[in-house]
């Protein structure tokens, strides 16, 4: 049995890829929403994290099977976090869903760009924080007029999607199967609708195919219902209206 | 044919996590060494990595089979970048050496651990820049002492490694087999011992330990072995003196 612990569907862009992830290839699990707070030591969420993860963030994803772990001193649930190691383990238990390309040379250019990904975009990530319900083109245009470092992190986006797609084929960045490479660049297509940042059309029409996928779509419905706002994740406003 | 792009030793903590794995593997491979110089578009630095991956940064991993690399449109080497898609490239290409904890649980935990050192520990990596040549007690004191962040980068490796020796057994992070994991925090091995950061016993041992692997001590000689004083990696020292 596994359990998906994340935060808030609008903005954490990091709960949304093993989400959409898991969603995608039918793999069941039970969602826990632990909803975003002031991130105090002793607030609910610090609580409930901390609790469950060294590192007091989400997403964390719980590994029940029932039987021992293997692991000497442990008989409990397996808790594995962050992203990558979240979807490296589900790969390995589940290779008839093939999560990452079946082509080793694939696997491997897959792997180098959730890597990239992983510890890289922070101007865009902090320029342009996840915010599914929002429409922010003025604030995007600004602050790609401004920050070079913006503008850096958008053509890569650019040429590494446009390079895949002409690559492999699509419609996916890897050909026809979606896969943890489209899972984990979902949230920088959201952010790239939300800030309405200038791209070719390739890159155009695969920001609204993925919209469209199901599991993304499904994802972007429940962050429409949350109606949450919370301040320290809103730079640019003041209120939902 | 393997070869590996790398930059300073004595800098390079990125750059020094696939070189242990490799080395202390026994996979052979072809070091090639990139001095870090100004990191302008224009430099050699950035031309010669700018030119092998889109990042432009080192680590990359080339793999030259001599046969086309399965990729559409490319019969070159593939280039892998970035040390966690590096890694699970090579754990895939040579599962014979158990890069990854044969255990299911364990190699889940291994990949949380090396995941969460590949998007954490900010505050310990910018206040200590691995500095192999450098003996900087007094900076380590002051910036332990200044800086909350780093106290709790700290904490948080002294629980993960007393957790896992503890749990597994030593002599490495996972058991008797030194694997990803403990070439993942050789840099932050060093760099404890560079600012002599206070570590209880069992830390203060396995730190001596790494040092006294072959794959890490000949890392370590090369880099003291470099002579090389780069103003922009050095916000502590003014020479080599």
């Amino acid at each position: 049995m596994l359990q998906l612990y994340i935060g808030n569907k609008n903005y954490s862009s990091w709960s949304m890829r093993p989400w959409v992830l898991m969603t995608d290839a039918a793999i069941p699990f039970t969602e826990v929403k632990v909803r975003f707070d002031a991130f105090t030591p002793g607030s609910t969420f610090k609580r409930t994290m901390g609790a469950l993860v060294p590192t007091g963030k989400v997403p964390a994803l719980v590994i029940d099977d029932g039987v021992d772990d293997g692991v000497a001193g442990s008989s409990g649930p397996q808790v594995v976090w962050d992203t990558l190691a979240i979807a490296e383990t589900l790969a390995e238990r589940h290779p008839d869903r093939q999560l990452w390309p079946a082509d080793a040379a694939r696997r491997a250019l897959a792997r180098s760009l959730c890597a990239e990904m992983h510890s890289g975009f922070g101007a865009l990530r902090n320029a342009c924080p996840m915010n599914i319900e929002a429409r922010l083109p003025e604030i995007g245009a600004r602050v790609l007029a401004e920050q070079p470092a913006v503008q850096a992190d958008l053509a890569r986006i650019v040429a590494m999607w446009t390079g895949c797609l002409e690559r492999f084929g699509g419609p996916w960045l890897f050909g026809e199967r979606f896969g943890i490479a489209d899972a984990y660049y979902a949230p920088v297509a959201s952010r790239l609708r939300s800030y309405a940042l200038p791209v070719p059309a390739p890159v155009a029409d695969y920001i609204e195919h993925i919209h469209q996928r199901p599991s993304v779509a499904a994802w972007v419905a429940d962050a429409l219902a949350e109606h949450d706002f919370l301040d320290f994740e809103e730079p640019y406003r003041t209120s939902r209206g």
